[in-house]
């Protein structure tokens, strides 16, 4: 089950003025269920996005991104499950641009102006008449509140849909930030098998729009991993309609780039909270760091240790396995008699062994939390970063022994 | 169960002269198993070993690479199960040094002849005085031909012993070479909780002796994976007592290496096989790269991903995922298109995608066996790897989540 995360309320996701959203049951990989969802986006909308580093990319992301440098303004974006349309060749090619080119007729707009999404099996075939045959439903549902179906629609492995939405004032002006993802397993830095779409009624212009995905990327869905690793699919994707009035410009950017950035790590806290199989949510802080790149490697080093999150799992206070995990992360100079190890405020290890102060049973008190903070003190510098990523469990297997069939 | 791997047969497993082994049950953590054993090397053998990287490294790990560079000749090992002796800070040091000193005395020789190995739980203090308590038994027990009882009494989880032996001819004369190894968990690239003994009666001089067990590990334990967790405690020794009269020289180098490569390979696979949960023992071989980091890069990201684990358990040929690790293995400018990808003799994936001549049965044949070649064919040089894991169970998650209850 879900780690202290619930299905968000329908009513609290805020529409977003220049923004509708469609789903259809398409039965691309089962029937009787929403696979197929079209957002579509009111003219003078500027979208921005960051995509997976996977060199198998899928498809889709190539698509996207020819069609986001094509420049015409966006107006669609589409997306299926069932099916991630990666490792599929020229047919997969084919595929995703038909899907565009059958939505664009639909809406009336050109191809170039339609991105395309996929999510689900890789190296199967596309089911591009199946998503073709299911647009005109999904086009008839377009519907500015339809944000909690659309976070439905998108699900595959996920057990609770992830969406929000924040409220600020620019100029004057309520500006609403409504974002959602999906994504429970292959989470990775570096993005996941996760989609994320975030939209605001702002105008931002594009090359600001572009970095301030990548800025909230790089503070939320970059820093959360349930399994190490890194799906061919990944895409968020920041949408600005500018229909609230507000413009976002140089006095007001921080303020909008904080909203967009709480909304990013939202969604991707509720990705590891809803990690396959996932009982714990696991916070790891790396501090006093020569530079963010050590404290990334120590902290994805505790992180993805399946040791480390096992004795997690078992709420085993079994501690010395987060030592082993700093100790192979990579840092060739760590000097491991100055680092202290804290689980919440318990401080466990120091002078490279177990702390005088350290008691098994506040050690096991911790363990049993569902919330956990693992705090890692270098004492080799200033720097600081965290990550979050949860536990692994028998039910992690068994999601992943049978996720095909 | 172990895939393919049964205890070995006690009576096949040759002593060598110069070396003589004795076990005691010590009660280190449990009671009535045996957890302690010491070696005893006649005067004149030459020792050399690889140790762990990891920066914490146990405390045994730091006194025995200070008795080899004191180079007064070592005279006896002493291996204790059920405590690592890793992150017990100052401790954790005075107690190996204890451990030393009391089977030196009971010896007759000085406490920088005796090179001390600890494996079990890390971060809790060693129980010192219960191993120098069953030290006397240990010693009563030396013989020659015990290397079955010590393959056993160096176990953690492990579920069958490891140990064999090769002869070869030297110069008219049989050599000798018998090891033993133990390790299921914790086990990774550059060592894992593994402890590895491997002695020959052929003369090796010390410099020699080091470049052949760097070389052997290199080929052999530094090639397989079960977890990616490396340990603290990590060690490969090699021990050349030159008792059979062979001595080792330029001219007959190469076929001495062999041996001792054969056999280091068999411990490795070995702990492969006896993987904690493992029901798949899996080859990846990585062919035609530029060079061997790329392809290591490469066979580490199939072998780490717990997707394509689990998805061995389950013998789903749900081979996207083998892709999708590929792609984000970090080689940055492969070429996806160029690559083929086998499951045995049967061709997966080509031209980014699903083979034209791939059929899912004959993929799902393959993936029922217990032993599994993957095969990825780069096509951009001339340079192989070759790596062994296995698959990832519900029993990898059980193991791991009540080891030290």
């Amino acid at each position: 089950m879900p780690v202290n995360l619930s299905t968000p309320v329908a009513a609290q996701l805020l529409p977003v003025a220049g923004v509708s959203l469609g789903t259809a049951e398409a039965g691309i990989k089962r029937a009787d269920r929403k696979d197929l969802l079209v957002i579509k986006l009111d003219e003078g909308t500027t979208v921005a996005g960051v995509f997976t580093s996977n060199r198998f990319c899928a498809a889709p992301v190539i698509v996207a991104r020819e069609h986001l440098a094509a420049g015409e303004g966006i107006r669609a974006l589409v997306v299926n499950t069932g099916n991630a349309n990666a490792g599929t060749g020229d047919p997969g090619m084919a595929a995703a641009r038909t899907t565009c080119a059958k939505l664009a007729k639909l809406l009336g707009c050109s191809a170039e102006q339609v991105l395309p999404y996929s999510t689900g099996v890789i190296m199967e075939p596309l089911p591009v008449d199946k998503i073709v045959a299911g647009l005109p439903q999904a086009v008839a549902n377009l519907n500015a509140n339809n944000w909690f179906d659309a976070a439905n629609a998108i699900m595959t492995t996920d057990i609770v849909a992830k969406a929000v939405s924040r409220q600020i004032q620019i100029g004057g002006k309520t500006v609403t930030v409504t974002g959602m993802s999906k994504g429970s397993g292959m989470i990775h830095p570096n993005m996941a098998t996760m989609l994320g779409y975030i939209a605001t009624d702002a105008a931002i212009a594009q090359p600001m729009l572009q970095q301030m995905v990548s800025e909230a990327a790089d503070r939320s869905f970059n820093c959360i991993t349930v399994d190490g690793d890194t799906s061919t699919n990944d895409s968020l994707m920041l949408i600005a309609t500018g229909k609230s009035g507000a413009i976002v410009d140089a006095a007001n950017r921080a303020a909008m780039q904080a909203a967009i950035t709480e909304v990013a790590t939202v969604l991707a806290q509720a990705i590891v909270r809803d990690g396959e199989g996932a009982t714990k949510f696991i916070t790891i802080k790396v501090e006093a760091g020569r530079d963010e790149a050590e404290c990334k490697k120590i902290g994805y080093a505790i992180a993805h240790s399946p040791l480390v999150k096992t004795a997690f799992f078992a709420s085993d206070p079994n501690l010395g396995r987060i030592l082993a995990a700093i100790g192979y992360a990579g840092v060739g100079d760590l000097d491991v008699e100055k680092l202290k190890l804290y689980l919440d405020d318990v401080l466990v290890a120091e002078h490279g062994g177990r702390a005088a102060s350290y008691q098994e049973e506040d050690g096991q008190r911790v363990m049993k939390q569902s919330d956990i903070t693992i705090r890692v003190v270098l004492d080799r510098g200033t720097v600081n970063a965290t990550l979050w990523t949860c536990d692994f469990s028998y039910d992690y297997v068994k999601i992943n022994a049978s996720y095909r069939s």
